[in-house]
């Protein structure tokens, strides 16, 4: 754990520290050698151990055990969500040719509807405004013809930390008939997570991811009642009531549910910690840049998240020079193959592209401290000032 | 690691023993901080290890290290592979409409096969002999209309270890201009591994799983050349040529990297002493049990299973029993979810039902020894008697 201790990582919303107990219940259910759909005394302490784990998250989720699919990641949980969801439902109701996903949501929600168009389906991207918030009456009217089957928009915005109104959103789609899923990938462990399938206000499906939680990468999680026809995405052995085929994978779900509990445990007094931290950074931005802009400052923001459009400075540059400081920071996601893309979240948001060049997000975790938001606060200024710098010279050549 | 020495434990098929060097790679891995796609210091040291990991698999299967895909294990990599280049082939030239399989593939393959058919795709399913290998002939005929995008052969078989003569394959489908993709979970660590992308007579898709071989499970690769065109099974971020969306996996590759090394590494060793295993309990069986049959003797088989037809005796019974006595066995496959059904890959053979209910597999892996062989042996008379008088007792029952 050297590498979180020697440098600023303030990454976390691409991936976070593996929590020590994630890795001690890892390793000792992979010690227990066995396959959960065995029937022999092997395989039934496999299962034991996998049942444990899924019972452990059940509680902490407040559903039955038989709500939790086990995926490979946050990725597969939204394919899995969207695509089988949508093809179910318009199995049953021809009429239900339409998915709405928020036009902020995460490239694993956007791309899992847009892969449905050659299949027939229609994709309605649902706007947001300048605070990154789904505009509710454009919601109500994307819906209104009861052709959506399902409605996808995350609980927390993985660029931005923009907090989406799900209570408001499910009433509107549930009143038009269509399902509602959120990815709550960067929620958990930050925010209250709603409770699946407990009425009109409620999400109907959740997916989950583990190495945001501080669970290994390669797990994660879609909670989806039974009652829900989802078609499988991966096929095969018929595990998990044939929606998810593949080898029960009992030392991810003891990672898991270790990280899960840790997370939801502590997430009051994580959200309270990392809320001063974030404080502390914003503040501390308004005061070394009067020009910079503070995303999303007047909607409801998940505490681990700060971003910050630095106008004149591109973010390939305030990065690298961060970088050199010792800092790790990132220009919005991850999750686009290491090319820095101009953010379609930002321009969802109305942010005019030049502006949106400046973006930087600073995401906070489970081992932030204060002393590294100090660090960040000391580096900012040249980093600024040099990005700035370049950006004026390469505006000046030909 | 108590359970491997405790019980005599036969079902490496099904999953096998985590190997040390593959736990130390992957928890060592695990504690490099950073996501492999984020481009600071610690995303790049996470890329660095993800990048060893892929380079050290490259060389073992002698192919380049873009050709491999991280999937989440042998399922997911069986349905890229099906339906990624069924879809991908018939988008390019609708009058590949088909893909062929052999009957006595894994459920993993046959099922991707068959969830293609709402989408318009026809399934040919190629017959197999008594042996269980494919019938040439028939696979020649169902491919010469020239509508087979691919053709989809396990090289050892998952329930008897029958290994199918893939240069032969592939010659005939290659003829036909459909490719060729091989499921060669069971194969990695018990017999050569074919170089992918070689020639006439070389498959070119290639699925391996971790867990069979000693890595964790829940991670697997397909080898899959760059010119082959795939339709993605999980979209998102666009990571892994967008092929294969999700967070990159470095301490999943780390490990499995570990696993293969070590099966490929041992393989020749291996074979030999699990060959000396098997033909122990092969003599032991027929020694004990004159009525015993033992599968796919006059076929080239894998060393590491042992595969016999107890006439008389319901493998359920069979299994129970042996357990009590300490041994893990299995009916043929953990695949089905823990649910005994009968078994395809026998009635595909031609073996009748009756006679199929009194399979059972035992299949040796690293961590089998003499000690285990000469338990089965010593337990499975009072097994086979008991187990055919509890049958015999339920035919004279109403």
């Amino acid at each position: 754990m050297s590498a979180v201790s020697e440098r600023a990582y303030l990454d976390h919303a691409a991936t976070t520290a593996l929590r020590p107990a994630a890795l001690v219940a890892y390793v000792e259910a992979a010690g227990v050698l066995g396959n959960p759909a065995a029937q022999h005394s092997s395989g039934r302490r496999a299962r034991g151990v996998l049942d444990d784990a899924l019972e452990h998250m059940g509680e902490l989720l407040g559903v039955p055990t038989s709500w939790l699919l086990l995926t490979s990641g946050g990725t597969e949980a939204d394919n899995l969500a969207i695509r089988g969801a949508a093809l179910a439902a318009q199995k049953r109701d021809p009429g239900r040719l339409a998915v709405a996903v928020a036009a902020s949501d995460h490239p694993a929600v956007l791309e899992s509807a847009r892969a449905l168009r050659p299949e027939g389906l229609e994709v309605r991207e649902i706007p947001v405004g300048r605070e990154g918030l789904v505009e509710q009456e454009a919601l109500g009217a994307a819906l209104s013809d009861g052709a959506v089957s399902l409605l996808s928009a995350a609980l927390v915005n993985n660029e931005t930390g923009a907090i989406q109104d799900l209570p408001a959103l499910s009433r509107i789609a549930h009143e038009h008939g269509a399902l509602v899923h959120t990815d709550a990938v960067q929620a958990a462990g930050h925010i209250a997570l709603p409770r699946i399938g407990a009425g009109e206000e409620s999400p109907d499906l959740m997916t989950l991811s583990g190495h945001k939680i501080g669970a290994p990468i390669g797990v994660g999680l879609l909670v989806a009642p039974p009652h829900i026809p989802l078609q499988p995405v991966l096929v095969g052995g018929g595990q998990q009531r044939a929606v998810r085929s593949g080898t029960l994978d009992a030392p991810h779900a003891a990672a898991l549910a270790a990280a899960l509990a840790a997370a939801i445990g502590e997430q009051e007094r994580e959200a309270a910690r990392l809320a001063a931290l974030a404080a502390q950074l914003h503040a501390g931005i308004a005061h070394l840049d009067p020009r910079a802009v503070l995303t999303g400052e007047g909607a409801p923001r998940s505490p681990h998240i700060v971003h910050a459009l630095f106008p004149g400075a591109d973010q390939d540059s305030l990065l690298l020079l961060l970088d050199q400081e010792g800092i790790d920071a990132s220009a919005g996601s991850a999750c686009t193959a290491g090319v820095t893309q101009s953010s379609h979240v930002l321009a969802a948001m109305g942010v005019d592209e030049e502006l949106a060049r400046g973006a930087l997000r600073f995401s906070l975790g489970w081992t932030s401290t204060a002393a590294q938001i100090d660090r960040v606060l000391a580096a900012l200024p040249q980093a600024l000032e040099r990005a700035r710098a370049v950006r004026g010279l390469r505006r000046r050549s030909p």
